[in-house]
């Protein structure tokens, strides 16, 4: 079957760059994903934001409150987390989901959470509004495909040694099983500097921009590994053309099970909102709705 | 459960790195891996050779001859090939197994190949005697654990980004299921040499013989991506300490379906078996069963 | 001698980092260094601009008064060039100094230019005023300790494959001399990434804020290695806290001699200049004396 | 000029590589370089020992003898150390290549040790009968073209993050001076492995016996950092078809100023020589003049 009967692609254009339907030259537009009242991809960025792993019913209460005062336009946080070690905290699994679905009740943000396995795509996608595929899983070929099935919008993280053309064949997995709701998200690479956990490419974003027509967001958080990182590195995100922010907060960093030393206080969320918000107006953007909890800060 | 109930330790010891049951902390004595009738890990070393992938009948029983005869211990061969493109040959699925079987039973040959997709365990494993995990697949968790329960020795190749701690930590998620039955491979590490796929990063063989006690090859196939590279890296690997080869064999690499630039032919095949049966007798191990083949060239 | 006796240093602290004289610890106060009526590492932000390499009077000329027009605060260009290749264009050496000596005389331009061999530190100083250490110098410790003694300011590049922590030793070995008018500049790491000559790592602005009392400017041009990167990065760079960018401009990239890929022409320049003004007012800070041709652009 | 009339050249041929002199297709032959008695690059593998850095007439003495018993061609030691920090110790300077004359004219070998500044290049070379450059100056143009005019044979390390195609052409640099005298040496490159200091590249090795006529040495005490790597990382230099190796020794690691922790013992060193015998012979080769030390141990 032809790529345009598979896809029912709307016009045939001779695509010379190794990805086909993820590339600019298959579709000149941006590709606008519409989740809940809330379109990536467009003139607003987004802040996608929460704890690294769910932890408890109030620590996760606690952190989706205040990340939604804080302008959020959706909540971020992990119930399967990969481990580099068996021995490490390894999520609340389904009971994770299940909390996740409460807070976003109680909050109407949409929740954006991992999954790692193909035989808990059909689980995790009764609860989560956008499937995260982790750094690790960037090519792991059968659960790309799996979760392209889902019909949800995917955020596909860029894997820390993948190169821009390694991660973009990477959504063409997705996107050729038809669903192309896939958001980027640039997320560090591994380097010899010895300051951060990862370097985060910014000029992943721009080139994203220019080889193909979908979203991408940046994550400071996992892109830096300290939390005093995040706020510049945000700045400089926004300023360079991201659509958005996966930003760790935790009201309790240093008894975080995860990724403490990378997440901010909700205080210093405030902060970046407002920082960020500022630069976001001077390329000519802005977040959604911006709340009063940013402007008084 | 404590490690010990788990696993059914013979004795406590104080592990101080962060890697547990594979540590030579905690096992003083190699692990050796018996498969049919060859040990792994001992004092032979053994060849693990065969195309990339299984293309057909006719070519894959060209290449088990072929390596039986220059005294391989393994034949080696894809069915399901993870590739960066989704428009790349992905292997002959069930087919291929199929296929690896006959030549299995054809040749007496164990059979060593890859599965990516937990899904896929139980059928894969009733056809392979050796599992592999690639190297993209190295940090997938619920992968590792899966095959971990098939009951089968696993070949854990090395992430090309992966340090040596973290290929360690994830044989310890096999080993902490139960299966202690782990083979190393090595198959080298991004690096930015332009000349090779991967630069072969021999010290890892000294160093995970010091830090475990698990049996460790080397894939110099993929680890230079040339074939006219794969005889020096071969005795310089013996050399080094390896306990065996994994090469890719092809009769006619022009046109292989993939990995053709990094197939021996069964030619140049024979000349390194040759010359690995030398280096290996000068640090004082040999090859099996050393064949007339090998001795004729 | 003492540290403090040989660097006249006003107090005495206990510094805990490898780094001493070029530490936050040692200096709590930014270093502002001044060169002509400008100040480096101050609430403004500067542009170093011109062309990669001196080629000619008219090239140098012409461009010259573009990247005045545009704001440029320093006038940038190679008279002596370090090249991979023997057999590349390695610059115009002494006649290249004349040329931007009096391009500097007509535009007012305060210059900087590299210097690549000790011998020659006293010929270039009396051009320059700004002497530049190329990222290949990084570590040439003699070059270091020679330039020290010129008693100018010195624009220190990040080598490719310096972690910020080497860098920090690299200028600490050239205020040991009692030279602390050191300049870093932030000019791409080497990564896996294939789509950029080097990857900008912006989050080293930050970091060596953090860590250092020294100014900080960024090189989007080596940074990213194709002109239509340098706009985004250079917005980038202010948002994150840059103190200036250094920036190659042709009046004809295409026949530049050096580096044309990567260079601005003058509009483009001053289209660059007007986005990265706004960005830099959206945290507080601005480029010096904004002239009109910005403004109109 | 052209090339030829600029080197000498015996013939005029089509070369495509971007090296030229030092090519495999410019001179098809193997470059055997001539010092003392000893024949670099020939059938005959040497040992480069001694050292890190002479720290004293004793330390040097002590250690000079126990390498030439053990079966050395050459003496290493460093005068001129470049060091990361300017705290550490730097070499004992002119001193220090007193001493090694000294130490050569006891024990017959020839010198071999680093130059890190034009200048000094007149002063080294009246001492040393092989010129360093070392890896941190391998791309410092000037000092390559000022040793070649030193008519010495040039020790070239490969910098640690360059690749063989930078290092063949920094090599192209010196023979273009007219002094194609040169001998590669592989170090170690930088990578993300932390258990070892560098990572042994030793594919290069066929990589440059296949782009080039220059003979190649491995210097596997700066490729691990760790002493216990040093003997089976030489045993793999070998079979893959080193021309030498580079080792450090020093009578008392633990005391070293520099390096100690990947320097040998005189005892480690003899069975280290004992080992790279037995390997040699097993690729058709062999140390020159084996001592009775060396059978015995």
């Amino acid at each position: 079957m032809s790529l345009e009967a598979r896809c029912g692609v709307e016009k045939v254009v001779q695509i010379l760059s190794p990805f086909k339907l993820v590339s600019r030259e298959y579709r000149q537009d941006n590709t606008i994903i519409q989740v809940g009242n809330q379109s990536i991809g467009g003139k607003e960025v987004h802040l996608f934001a929460g704890p690294c792993a769910v932890e408890s019913r109030s620590q996760l209460m606690e952190i989706a409150f205040a990340v939604k005062e804080g302008g959020a336009s959706f909540l971020r946080g992990g119930a399967y987390k990969p481990r580099t070690s068996p021995y490490s905290f390894r999520g609340l699994a389904e009971e994770g989901l299940e909390l996740l679905a409460e807070a976003s009740a109680a909050t109407g943000l949409p929740i954006v959470t991992e999954v790692m396995d193909t035989r808990l795509v059909p689980l995790v996608s009764r609860y989560a509004d956008i499937l995260q595929i982790g750094a690790r899983n960037m090519q792991n070929f059968p659960l790309l495909e799996e979760v392209a099935t889902s019909g949800k919008p995917i955020l596909l993280k860029r894997g820390p040694g993948a190169t821009i053309e390694e991660w973009l064949m990477a959504a063409e997995y997705i996107v050729l099983q038809g669903n192309d709701q896939v958001i980027l998200c640039e997320r560090g690479i591994k380097t010899f500097e010895t300051q951060t956990r990862n370097t985060l490419d910014l000029s992943a974003v721009p080139i994203v921009k220019h080889l193909s027509h979908l979203p991408v967001i940046v994550d400071p958080s996992h892109g830096t590994g300290k939390w005093w990182l995040v706020p510049p590195m945000s700045r400089a995100a926004i300023a360079v053309g991201a659509d958005g922010l996966l930003i760790e907060v935790h009201h309790s960093p240093a008894e975080a099970l995860s990724d403490g030393e990378q997440s901010l206080t909700p205080e210093n969320y405030y902060k970046l909102v407002k920082e960020v918000q500022e630069v976001a107006l001077s390329v000519g953007r802005s977040l959604p709705n911006p709340t009063e909890k940013r402007i008084q800060v």
